[in-house]
């Protein structure tokens, strides 16, 4: 087969052809900001999609957004304050002439509108909504009474639905003579009597099957109901675990009162999967490029805070150990090695298993199997670092004894990075504590602190 | 507003809600598979998807799991095997009596059978081949001439298209008279003499709108055309950007080849988030729950051994240093700390800047702003625990000379591991690097050998 054509991933250049904002673009339409020249700056906006207006805007400066936003003027669109980071987004806002963000707003799909809702401060709230005909401002303050992050917000409230009765030629005959359509629909959703759900048909199976055929009889086989109060997280999951295209969303009766569609749970999944790397790397997931320098310097520091507390316990530890070290320095100069591995170890296993938790890879069923072959990988990656460590123990300071002991600390250390880097995401989830955010921390005290204290700890007994 | 009715990330219990494999199921099937009874089995696994099962697979053991299999025998269907592991559907297949593994290939769709031959072995990938009917053997075969991780490998080779000068009458008769419409589709697309896409219209305006209107006058806003030989990551990229349902795929001649549907896409996007995690923890992208011990143990072993030259480049400057260590125990125990808190402000930046690059955010126009910003960020914060380490380091060892010098070697690692965090991933990107593989090894290094060479450089100057 052809396994040896495989395709690189993406680089700069040909990425282009997947992207209409490069780099060029950016400069063409500063240019035309700069020369004050509106028709030029439409010209060029025209060909961009709004999700590229709007990463246009997070790329460039304050004051050129502020200029640009000014000089496009009545063309800006609503979409483009949907595809926008909150950090941003807020300004933006307040640059728009009133009128211009009444126009942006009234075009918007009533979704949409609540997602820009729920981030914005009161004050913008409320012009917002004013701005709205009636009909949308009801539809939007009905959704808002939803949680936040929950299917509720998430939601089309427009279903096309057809009792589960009917016959092709019935629902045909509906749909053509419907006024009011949505814009995107994939499926007809067949409800009860009492308005529940039953199972959907899709438009193409409709369209190919003949006017008698009964709807019950083309419904597709996989039919996932929502919940109104779930997770928006746990519908992203359920949308790419069951591969579903639309969903039905029930209330606490199991009538139905909206619909999902994959696009929008595939922008959660996209969400959810931003935050778990973010949070891995113990940055607040809220953050994003275009924040101010405080706000970011007060979105990190306290992670960094969490680990100046775990590096002072690991000295701690150290400093147990001061008279050894003064008599043989080469304990300071090796011991960090040891610590720098088990730390490794323990962020590889601990990143399988926070992604494998998020996965519902890792469960009740084989949490104890994973373990050991955690456990089990740690010792034979140990003993080959051992070897090797021993030897360049041995080779640099000419002590085979202190060879012996980095081997025997490595050993134990990435033994125990297996352990506390799978046991560790499983125990702060069993408290519901997201493990994603809070592993590294407690993984790196514990390796940090094994580290030390095994490596030193053999010195004394060994060595002096 | 309703800000204060936040709905929690999902705890393990309300998960079940969104997820119909818990724990107790598992133990049923298992009890059934224990006592031979194949009714029983068959009457717990009918109501899972085929997702679930495959999830259920990569959870039991290697023994419960050919057990399963044998009693379970008939009813395997080919969507369980395009659900699991790669690691497992080696074995599952193995595992498969001829004729079932040739019923279940054959109920497939020729996409998946694709995906499903990409990672078999030889032999595995002809058997399979063979259980084909002649029509989607050479569709799948046709399939495979496309190199590995591009647009036609993910496309169906089935598109409905219509002239771009139909009117709506003639495509809905068109699609009533024909027989071999696909499972799943969303559009049709509309395509000049050349064959060459022109839009997409959506079957729900095709519904919604009378015979007489053209096709081209209700097309879709959004037009986005995927060449066949793009990389599948960019695909996903552009589902995602410009929140796509279906693209119509060209050749090199513009020719529409094939559709790409939007649950591909979601599937790819997943795939991709999947290995930037794993990728910047340093886990081979590649490896599963389900791998073997001696091949995830092979697996790590690489990043660790990176990890362990780096780790020995610092214990070189710090041996630079024995004679200091030796005159000031306190060296030796503070210096850690220095090395861990760049190391962790660096991942915190380098992290931010992969992502950024990943989803397109960090490009030329702002790279120089963002590596100011970062750099600023670890200024302030620098600047905040030097004065935090000065005072421990005063208070712990009673020496003011000794807190001066880790507040100042405290903040001038944290400046270069905001600049390091940014600028070593762009670099990596110009070079073609992967960032998200890369970065880490050589941020560490550079905070590990600067955070020790600063500490206790500035306590030779400065201490003795």
């Amino acid at each position: 087969m052809s396994e040896d054509q495989t395709i690189e991933a993406p680089e700069a250049e040909e990425a282009d052809t997947a992207y209409s904002l490069d780099r060029k673009a950016v400069a063409q339409i500063l240019y035309a900001v700069d020369l004050d020249d509106r028709d030029q700056l439409v010209e060029l906006m025209d060909p961009l999609h709004p999700a590229d207006i709007a990463d246009l805007l997070e790329q460039i400066n304050a004051f050129d957004r502020m200029r640009l936003i000014k000089l496009y003027d009545k063309e800006f669109d609503g979409e483009i304050l949907s595809e926008l980071d909150e950090s941003i987004r807020e300004e933006v806002i307040g640059i728009l002439a009133p009128e211009v963000l009444a126009d942006a707003v009234r075009e918007m799909e009533s979704d949409d509108v609540v997602d820009l809702l729920e981030d914005l401060d009161e004050p913008q709230q409320e012009a917002i909504l004013e701005a709205l005909e009636d009909s949308d401002r009801v539809a939007v303050e009905q959704s808002l009474t939803y949680p936040e992050y929950s299917a509720g917000r998430l939601m089309q409230r427009e279903v096309v639905m057809a009792p589960e009765h009917w016959n092709v030629g019935e629902a045909i005959d509906y749909l053509r003579n419907s006024d009011n359509l949505p814009d995107q629909f994939y499926h007809i959703t067949l409800v009860d009597p009492k308005l529940r759900p039953v199972g959907n048909v899709t438009l193409g199976k409709l369209m190919g099957s003949r006017r008698e055929v009964l709807l019950k009889s083309i419904m597709e086989d996989t039919f996932h109901v929502i919940p109104v109060d779930q997770y928006e997280g746990d519908v992203a999951y359920a949308f790419n675990q069951y591969h579903l295209i639309s969903a039905p969303v029930v209330d606490e009766n199991e009538r139905l009162v909206g619909v999902i569609t994959i696009d929008d749970a595939m922008i959660v999944l996209d969400e959810e999967h931003e935050e778990d790397v973010l949070r891995l790397a113990g940055v607040d997931s809220e953050s994003s490029l275009s924040d101010r320098v405080v706000d970011t310097t007060k979105r990190r520091f306290p992670w960094l805070f969490v680990n100046l507390i775990t590096a002072i316990l690991a000295s701690l530890v150290i400093a147990q150990f001061e008279a050894a070290i003064a008599q043989v320095v080469a304990l300071a100069v090796l011991m960090p090695i040891v610590a720098s591995m088990g730390g490794n170890a323990g962020t590889q296993s601990l990143t399988v298993a926070v992604r494998a938790l998020a996965t519902k890879d890792l469960t009740g069923s084989n949490v104890w199997r994973v373990i050991r072959r955690e456990v089990l990988v740690g010792l034979i990656n140990g003993a080959a670092f051992a070897v090797i460590m021993g030897i360049v123990g041995v080779v640099w300071f000419g002590m085979p004894l202190l060879g012996f002991v980095i081997a025997a600390a490595m050993v134990i250390n990435l033994v125990v990075a297996g352990l506390a880097g799978t046991a560790i995401p499983v125990v702060l989830e069993k408290l519901k504590i997201d493990p994603a955010l809070a592993s590294g921390a407690f993984v790196t005290t514990v390796t940090d602190v094994v580290g030390f204290f095994a490596f030193l700890g053999l010195a004394v007994v060994v060595l002096l």
